[in-house]
């Protein structure tokens, strides 16, 4: 192993798991990090064997979280950073426990079921000084960066409109019955917490929104929906935004809309000119400059700015996808990591990660919204 | 001239207009119309002008709409129907003149600028059992025509979600202040009435939505803007929609969003499938159904249903644009007018051309809107 | 009618015929001419339906188009151009008639079935001083003029490279032996002539390759196939192209490639930039500038240059289709046929219709392609 | 370090270059490699710099690749494979070297400069019965494998029409002349060989619809050109291309196009359907079955079939992108790798990696290529 690899460890994302795997090739991507330990499944049996999958000592496979926070706390080679990939129901004592063990945490969002939660994550962190990262990981890719600093550089004007939606269709019909893992638990309340569509993608759409405009969102006004019968949790959210200075904007999230596998779009308007990017083409981005032809920036390319040039792999033309895009947050979270060691670099300035603050936005949004349908479409003021 | 064509008078749509030269190549394109009067400006000098420009007889060139319709009524080869094209405050008094005067009329939208001037029209068209045909142009599409026969036919299953955007950029800017004659009268609310962007578009997708999807519109909670400065009337409309049987709906209109020119889109999802469509493209649907991949369909092809073919008139592959989709609506009226006729064809059953009560109902539209956003965004019912 | 039209006659396009409809919507879209007189078919029942169809006088409609070339020359208020929408065999007996009768031109694509018939048209043409328009359409589009434009101003730089393609689907399988009459005669060597798909849409992509970039063409190299079993001329052409000064091109031309209806697009590529169009999308043109990002330029906003605003109809966004285009060449030719009259207007300079010139290079680029192609593939001069 | 991880070594790939760094993260993503060893620069100073940065321990970075072969041959961790990124005209010398070394080979193409030289590989891997993969990385996008299983399958019925192209437009200009790494050798013949565009990215072309269409090419007729003043190779090729079967193809490669970044695409067209597939937007694939609507067919849907599904790592609508369709091979390489070792796993039946006889037929490509354009564009047969 290189030396230089950070020491990672893994609470969730056994067999069966989605994002796990996305966090392991995102970790090993950029060569950052060796995964050395994990509690991948509170299943011992099922533990063992996703730990010896991926080439972990046996010593370092566990089946409770909280034995190996103090186990890996305790090695002179223990794991420096965790990432949590449960249901979200877990995030927060997971982070808790790995958090007082003095080990810095990326956890997966929304960050926490409820902001109450989220805060006192957030006190903690900063009690034991760790880095508490968030994967909002749309920020990752070149031409959202692209977009933010645009926004930054005055490029955009004055915002006025934002358009966000994020569509899918994979809940359409009633997925969660027919046992499949990913739906089951994102359409259960008590693992998923009181999103369902608005908490799984709309916090994405959420994030990259605010990511990219950096506008502090005032109100929402929403509408949730359970289309499929027998569904616990929203698979359809609409929602109207207010933001602070008077931009507006609509948010919307489905997972009942056919035709759309994870369809994040973000559109920016403002009085110099506007913004659409698409994260299933997330190589291009278009910007029109108000009375000039449509622009169509490429990654990786001349016209493409520093921001989106830092943290782009290969030339333009060949596409970087959703895994780089997630591998450029672990590389920024490694280089905090670094900093943080005694001794280690300075922290780069422009890195952008999430951290727990955005994510704790992300849960607030999700309760806003949750309230406002609830009170039949009533307007809802963000807290500040 | 083919005696067989329909003797057509028009009121507006003299020197630097736009919308009355798009009504006179619709009437043309298909050949069923001729125009042989018109009260093309109230500026008598502008009024000849166009008129002779258009190959008027002299006699037939007024500038005065009252006179016209009496003068027309009076001849034997007085005009058999009225195309208003002048702006919104004048087509309540202008189609009751020549109602009165027992022509059919063609009118612009919004119909009118309230909904009670546009029922006291229903009452009066109704008595002179007139013809009163409103262009919401965009139902004239050969794929819009698709889409609505899908509904019908049940391909989509039960309508959830309804996602309508007609965004623009040309009043990014303060371009009413420049004197351009289409941005001064529409921002105007004495000549356009209460609605903006929502009037002058918003309608348009307002209907299109309702066109297609068959569905009755129950509620809206609105947030219109005005951003730019100065402006009298709103230049962006954010609207969520509660449809009847439980369906929702976003619809965004803007004449601030730089990049889009007219680029109407609707996306309609059931339980069955998806559809999107877009204006700017319109010869071509999308259609996801439900598991699998999704199927461009295309005009005229044999995959093209019925409702589509009908309408349609050169092969695919060879664009039909947007005053084709006019002329379709012209077609149809005609048709219609011909029915009228003593001893006229048999009206065609298939035929789908917006008339004053799909007017009404958009001039509704427009008040409950403003209405909502006016009580700083609530829910407001749409009359029934 | 109005007087200021120009009177028009038209040889085939009777029932059952695809390009005449498509004549006479162009002829009637800018109000430029009427239809008083035809030889619709040669069959006298078939050609009396449809003349009473369009409305024409009895005396009028003529089952033979030498009788109705006589006729008409012979009237006061006898036509003053044609237009010819027969099967290419036809094109130029029938031309040859009304030239001798002194009567206009505008005749459909290939000009002719040989280069040796279409120069003696073009002798006689000059001798009787008439105009002789041949229908490449597909110059007609606004995006190809400013792509014309462009080129002309030296945007692109020096030309290097040219890649045109026209594929079609609706030939894969033996449609011919249906009866289907469109399919009949174009895979007929008698009525079509010696080319097949290369003379059929392979002399539109040759011409709009040419009207593009002015560049002369020196050589031909080609691989004419059938590939449906039975089929007498090639359904499938493939080309490479040596133009005069060193550019490099390549031409492909097919009817049998599933998935393309209409698909011809040129693009052009300089020392300074490259351009892309698709007639399938054709308010849009893709502009690159090298080393900075394409624009994508649409039809009648600020970005299109003076040649394309001049045959623009309406505005931005919404869509100008094939019929636009093609009413674009029968507006240019009206104009000039007006200022052929005597103490007629001045001749628009800006005006590019394709004349008899143009259709003889089309010609004898098929009969270059189709020696080429017989001797296996060598390299053919075109004649100068 | 994980014990299951295959040790690689690296040859070529140092600072400054382009392609090494997309091996090395192809070799990390699927977690099978662990590079352990390089002669990543001649230069001493510039092997040890990078080879530390690789985390390289100091007696395996090596300036000299023949000390390299046989120091690691020598070690009892000694590198199994060896991953060769230099320019071409070192490929053939240094593979020798390491297969004579018992080293498998991972080689960059064109895997040669000659075809005499890949010939000498071939009958050295025989003997030495060492694996060695070329790295046509296009093949390795699951969207590929789903095209070349429904040509297998006959879904696309018999093929006629093969379209396939790779413009680029970096060499517009004459960077060569700037020192840029990558512009430089590219364009010189002493270590690119005889082609330049057609060497770099018509290869790749020619692979791919190979690979797909699984037709054996008979005979080419190609028109190379060197359009930037000054320039030693081809930066734009033409070919026209003769299948065995009689199917009849186009290639087109350029590097002087501006707006084209790595655009390839390839068209197949058969009795039954068409296939369209661009590597810019490479998640999905347009299937067009004649007579039906075009489907888009998106990478890990229920649509895509089993040889995509076997190859994709995330679900749909997430883009997957050129490193993780590059990684595909470096897994499927790995694979064949560990059933190479003694007692090792049967190899992958399903496995397409490239290999050396594929690289074969690229240089042969080339080489007939070359010829024909400089015999003025005669066909030249394919050897067999």
């Amino acid at each position: 192993m290189s030396a230089a690899r950070i020491r990672l460890g893994m609470v969730g994302g056994g067999e069966g798991a989605f994002i796990g795997a996305v966090h392991r090739i995102a970790a090993r991507l950029d060569d950052h990090y060796e995964l050395v330990a994990g509690a991948l499944s509170a299943t011992p049996k099922k533990a063992q064997r996703s730990g010896r999958a991926f080439g972990l000592a046996d010593e370092r496979i566990y089946s409770d979280y909280a034995t190996m926070a103090q186990a890996e706390a305790a090695r002179p080679d223990g794991i420096e950073v965790v990432a949590i990939v449960t249901p979200n129901h877990l995030h927060a004592p997971v982070a808790a426990a790995f958090l007082r063990a003095g080990i810095h945490v990326i956890c997966d969002k929304p960050v926490t079921t409820t902001s109450k939660d989220a805060k006192k994550l957030l006190a903690l962190a900063k009690k034991t000084k760790r880095i508490f990262a968030v994967t909002h990981n749309y920020s990752g890719y070149p031409m959202v960066r692209h977009a933010r600093q645009m926004v930054r550089d005055g490029a955009v004007g004055e915002i006025r409109v934002v358009q966000v939606e994020y569509p899918q269709d994979w809940l359409t019909e009633a997925l969660e019955k027919t046992g499949q893992k990913q739906a089951d638990w994102r359409t259960d309340p008590a693992r998923s917490g009181a999103g369902g569509a608005i908490g799984d993608i709309g916090t994405h759409a959420h994030h990259l929104a605010a990511y990219v405009t950096g506008l502090e969102l005032d109100e929402v006004c929403a509408d949730l929906s359970r289309f499929v019968k027998g569904r616990a949790l929203d698979d359809n959210a609409q929602v109207m935004l207010r933001y602070a200075g008077g931009a507006r904007g609509l948010l919307w999230a489905s997972q009942v809309a056919p035709g759309n596998e994870n369809n994040l779009r973000l559109r920016v308007y403002g009085s110099k000119g506007g913004i659409d990017w698409r994260q299933e083409q997330p190589n291009r981005l278009h910007w029109s400059p108000f009375g000039q032809p449509t622009q169509t920036i490429s990654r990786a390319t001349g016209a493409a700015n520093a921001a989106a040039a830092r943290v782009s792999r290969i030339p333009p033309g060949h596409p970087e996808g959703y895994l780089e895009g997630f591998a450029t947050l672990y590389a920024e979270i490694a280089q905090a990591i670094r900093a943080a060691r005694p001794g280690g670099p300075k922290a780069d300035k422009a890195a952008h990660f999430p951290t727990l603050s955005d994510g704790i936005k992300g849960v607030e949004f999700i309760e806003a919204v949750v309230r406002s349908s609830a009170r039949g479409g009533r307007w809802v003021r963000l807290p500040r």
